[in-house]
């Protein structure tokens, strides 16, 4: 068994170490890590295509090997699969993201797109996020982790589907449990910053709140504001089948 | 009514400034561009929030007032709702993209996530790409984008859902009509090219040839193939409903 770990804050971020230590130490496969040189957070789902990427030796914050892409997320895990991993690989987990990716953010977030490329290179895939607005601490999320990726190696996924999972900010004795959810709907809070830059000229930045969600039951939303883990199992088929018969009626 | 057009391969595409002339003449509404300064193919679904965007005055290729921002397609569009665009908008048309958007394309695709950041913030949306491959004339894809454009003004879309339209590169009197499709599968034919730069150091191009589909029926990609404008109505929601209960008898 062979799992490549990726994320969106780049290579020396903290939770990739957390999750690429502790899928190693679970015994479940070999780990192989091939991670951003830098932060693509909210970079969606990217294939570059017009110009070559590079991929370095590089260390994760605990000083142990890897592997550093100057593309994004998903770019790290289509190289990996187009050969610069030279082992086939099993399972693909992205993470672990110090913010929850819920709602309408997963279509932005670099952690599920990665896993997006996953699914779509044919290997189950995993996307891990922590609350951690409400505690720093890495070692409950990877441990949800590991414990869906064991489940994931014995039972696997459905073809072009993902699992993404998110993690209250809590200590691990008061997570409640774990819920299958829905994705909810997100209420996102930005508010556009305009001013002046040195030379006078205007600028604009994309400012205001972190985005909230509808705690409407069953969805991710509301699993995380009530203390559980959520995973909400995710497909890269987009169409909104309900509307197909009524689209039929329309006069075009 | 007020129409916001926009694309990823930036504001003096052809393909841009053929779909805001068309619904300029069309007598829909208003129609003001917003689009990206360079080419963002291939970019997904960015929210820029690590620097400012600029938006300046530009012109479309053919001469049209335009403005043009240097983030990404999605960029654009938030930027339009959050108040760089002053007056209420009431659909958001992307396109019209030189290349079919389908199957696994859309979540990659600039032209549809521009519109995915329509319906986000609440309001129809749809995307228009032309299989220019075989026919380099916009005109047939303008008119379908007006069509469907018509039918959405009068008709509405449900909330966070959006309209997938590819029109193959066919002379408009030899497209048989108007399919309603389901998101097909992709198969994608990526290869890695592997190089050495002028300093003797590796590179990597992603590389190989363009996607094709599996020509399953109703699929987005059967009914280019055949000849037909394919309609795909999408959602938000990736949520893999179907796989919701299996998934709550695993043991976590």
């Amino acid at each position: 068994m062979h799992i490549l770990v990726t994320n969106d804050d780049g290579v020396t971020a903290p939770g990739l170490a957390a999750l690429a230590a502790a899928l190693r130490e679970s015994g479940l496969g070999q780990v192989t890590v091939l991670a951003p040189d830098r932060n693509w957070s909210a970079s969606g789902h990217v294939k570059t295509l017009h110009k070559p990427l590079r991929v370095k030796r590089a260390h994760l914050s605990d000083g142990m090997e890897a592997l550093a892409c100057d593309g994004a997320p998903s770019d790290c895990v289509a190289l990996a699969f187009l050969g610069v991993i030279k082992e086939k690989i099993d399972l693909v987990v992205s993470g672990i993201n110090p913010f929850p990716n819920l709602g309408h953010d997963i279509t932005y977030s670099g952690t599920v797109t990665a896993a997006m490329e996953g699914a779509i290179s044919g290997v189950p895939a995993i996307a891990v996020s922590l609350d951690s607005t409400k505690l720093g601490d890495y070692g409950p999320a990877a441990h949800a982790a590991v414990r869906v990726a064991r489940e994931v190696i014995a039972r696997g996924l459905p073809p072009y589907t993902l699992l993404n999972l998110n993690v209250p900010g809590l200590p691990e004795n008061e997570i409640k449990g774990i819920r299958i959810t829905r994705q909810g709907l997100s209420v996102y809070r930005d508010e556009l910053v305009e001013r002046l830059d040195p030379r006078g000229q205007p600028y604009y930045w994309i400012g205001g709140e972190a985005p909230i969600g509808k705690l409407e039951e069953r969805t991710d939303f509301a699993a995380l504001a009530e203390g559980y883990i959520s995973i909400t199992p995710l497909q890269l088929d987009l169409t909104a089948h309900a509307m197909i018969d009524s689209l039929r009626e329309w006069k075009l």
